[in-house]
């Protein structure tokens, strides 16, 4: 038996050690286009930032590792041209080809290029993968520019507006849209605008980017122009090979991720899951569930019949200083999905303030109809992590309001207040919900 | 109507104070024995530690502000002699006799005193409540004693540990049992063990105190020996009243907080309420707890019917600069409680260590019948708080070990780690419960 992994990051790697794991006697193959494998993206931003000093701290493992510790061979560098599932094989660059009895997709995603006039300046550069950031790296070292601009607040035009701010840039953000990524919502949005201002970015947003020039991104002075506007799913070659796509273009996967053709699994970014809220596929792309799935579909790949149940799109982010996490539905997502949400803001103390205790600002999200908790968002700088995952737990359980009103958390002044920031936004929502 | 409080600390001033917002129109009396009210006992130990700089930061409002904002009488140095439900009366100290329409009960809990030979000489402090920090921090100044005794290690004994460390003291610490307070458990009490032991505190575990002389404990230099061997409920008056006690001691409740006589509410420490693992009444004196069973008692003595669902014992504590949480249930207790409880142990990281994470311990216990999650403990510098949370939320919602397994918790570097200690914990345990 012979088990092909193409794509050797987040999804790939869990998938191949996990597959090891659970069958010793398996043959596994992992193919990767890049020249690393298992390495930290999420890490990337940092790197340029200076938080990670070498870029080969993100790395988890080298090939080499794989190959003499668990037995998985490792090939980087390496393009797959062809899935051709009726003779189970794959068709790498150059011709070679590769029998599988079983293959897990895990190519991820790429920087979605907008239609930019001037987008492939030399002093643009797309932000996703471990070479685009060696390429910003080099540049930033060797040409010292003074002003950058970044295309896209998403995730990682976040991630950058900070490090790039920390390494005595001056920084512009530009976004064609308002609103954070993942949770549309105006009042995160603006507590996300008003740190960005007081940090010193410059904002530009709410209309696209209409062209980039060297030195200018629309009038504006920029030297150095970071390419962030968003990710699409690498799944052409998927789609080539017959494998059904998603409404999202992403691969489509049941609950054992397994995709239209018996022997192929997806998993992480090419790949839709299940949303647990809404019920429906849905393509939310993030290294935790890359991780996650990945391990599913190297169990499943190996002769397990595991289930991937889904996710809430729980994601957390730092912004200047400051996180920034939500979970499942903002109230335009909810409506758009057929609920009737409410939503309660408050703003409380993490813990006594002579422990150091700050203010976090919480905002709820519940359908009125059932009671039911839909989603929530958190921005501070202390604890907003552990209250982020106390939601997606408590969205994962579907549980009420009222139930969640008076949850058992813990108490003790140097880590809490007695009523948690979560309780009273709790409290204060329940009189929405009635 | 008249609604009368007996105690004004954390639970009856909870209960005033909601009864005043839901109705507008009642008469409130709260009668405190001691000479403040609605103070943080919790913080005590801190305050004699030096990180609460004055005790009176620890008061959230003196009595003249609950009477001037929210019409509230505060009788403070006024304890309550007897309760004469027949009459609706409360007699006071010194034979005033009060009449009452609702009575809200929430006379705490006193350090339940040892029968130790020597326990009442002068440089013995029993630690509780606001006076009994006052002496003892008086004595501390005025004497300044080089050697201090700690006898009991629950929650007080193990944090005023970290505080008369932090004056200079040496310290040592006597207790009958070797286990952690509230969660009996072999590895949890290791790991505080190794954690006093490192920072210096002299260990005299297993074995109950039997003498107390000038100067020394059992024979052990003590220049000040502080009383913290554990604490009983305040319900005499309330049985000698003819109220309900439960098995525990505290007074019986039903989920609205209604005592066994038709208008008498109780709430706080003095206290049963109802554990929602065991479902079954307990006596689980918290700080957290005795305001929310405040909020309820106070809005049911106003006229409404809310429900207290009960709690599970969630706690948190620190212990020399290390959190140590536990909720639900021990090993040994979901034993006792016809269980079959499983368990598994990791240590892992709770985000890169480029960004400071650092290990955490985690114990995680699960039901092997149903399969059903029933507790968990955590020991380390960095959020355990958060983590401690998510498993009391887990636990409300009765979440089973394979449905939280896959729980799409945040992550970024600055914050996590793509697989949380919580989910590796769970993922090992799985493997127990099959």
């Amino acid at each position: 038996m012979h088990l092909v992994v193409i794509g050797g990051v987040a999804a790939g790697m869990s998938a191949a050690s996990r597959a090891r794991r659970i069958s010793p006697d398996l043959k596994i193959t992992v193919i990767e286009r890049g020249p690393v494998v298992s390495y930290g993206a999420c890490g990337l931003p940092y790197w340029i930032g200076g938080a990670v000093k070498d870029a080969n701290a993100l790395i988890v493992h080298p090939p080499a590792f794989f190959e003499s510790e668990r037995d998985i061979r490792v090939r980087v560098n390496t393009s797959v041209d062809e899935i051709l599932p009726s003779r189970r094989r794959v068709r790498l660059a150059g011709g070679e080809d590769l029998a599988y009895d079983r293959l897990v997709i895990a190519t991820g995603a790429r920087t979605a290029t907008p239609p930019i006039a001037g987008d492939h300046l030399p002093h643009c550069f797309p932000f996703h993968t471990w070479e685009d950031a060696q390429r910003l790296e080099a540049f930033l070292r060797e040409r010292q520019p003074r002003r950058a601009a970044i295309v896209g607040a998403g995730f990682v035009g976040l991630e950058m507006a900070e490090s790039l701010l920390a390494r005595g840039l001056e920084v512009s953000l530009f976004d064609r849209s308002d609103h954070f990524p993942g949770w549309r919502d105006e009042w995160l949005s603006e507590r996300i605008q008003e740190r960005l201002a007081q940090a010193g970015v410059a904002l530009h947003l709410g209309q696209p980017v209409r062209e980039i020039r060297e030195g200018a991104v629309d009038g504006f002075p920029a030297d150095a122009v970071i390419l962030a506007p968003g990710i699409r799913p690498n799944s052409e070659i998927a789609a080539s090979a017959g494998l059904a796509l998603g409404r999202s273009g992403a691969i489509a996967v049941n609950e054992l991720l397994e995709t239209s053709i018996a022997g192929i699994y997806a998993a992480g970014d090419c790949a839709e899951t299940h949303h647990l809220l809404l019920n429906a596929p849905a393509w939310i792309p993030l290294g935790t569930t890359a991780n996650k799935m990945g391990r599913v579909a190297g169990a499943n790949a190996a002769g397990r019949r595991e289930r991937f149940p889904g996710v809430l799109g729980t994601s957390i982010l730092r912004v200047c200083g400051i996180a920034v996490g939500v979970t499942g539905l903002s109230e335009a997502t909810a409506r758009e999905a057929g609920f009737r949400p409410v939503s309660a803001t408050v703003e409380a103390h993490t813990r006594a303030s002579y422990f150091g205790g700050e203010a976090v600002k919480v905002k709820l999200v519940a359908d009125r109809n059932s009671g039911r908790l839909l989603g929530g968002a958190l921005v501070g700088t202390d604890g907003v992590e552990g209250r982020i995952n106390v939601l997606a737990t408590a969205l994962t359980a579907g549980l009420r309001v009222e139930e969640f009103q008076f949850a058992d958390l813990c108490y003790a002044p140097p880590y809490a207040t007695v009523w948690d920031p979560l309780l009273i936004a709790a409290q204060q929502l329940l009189k929405e919900t009635g």
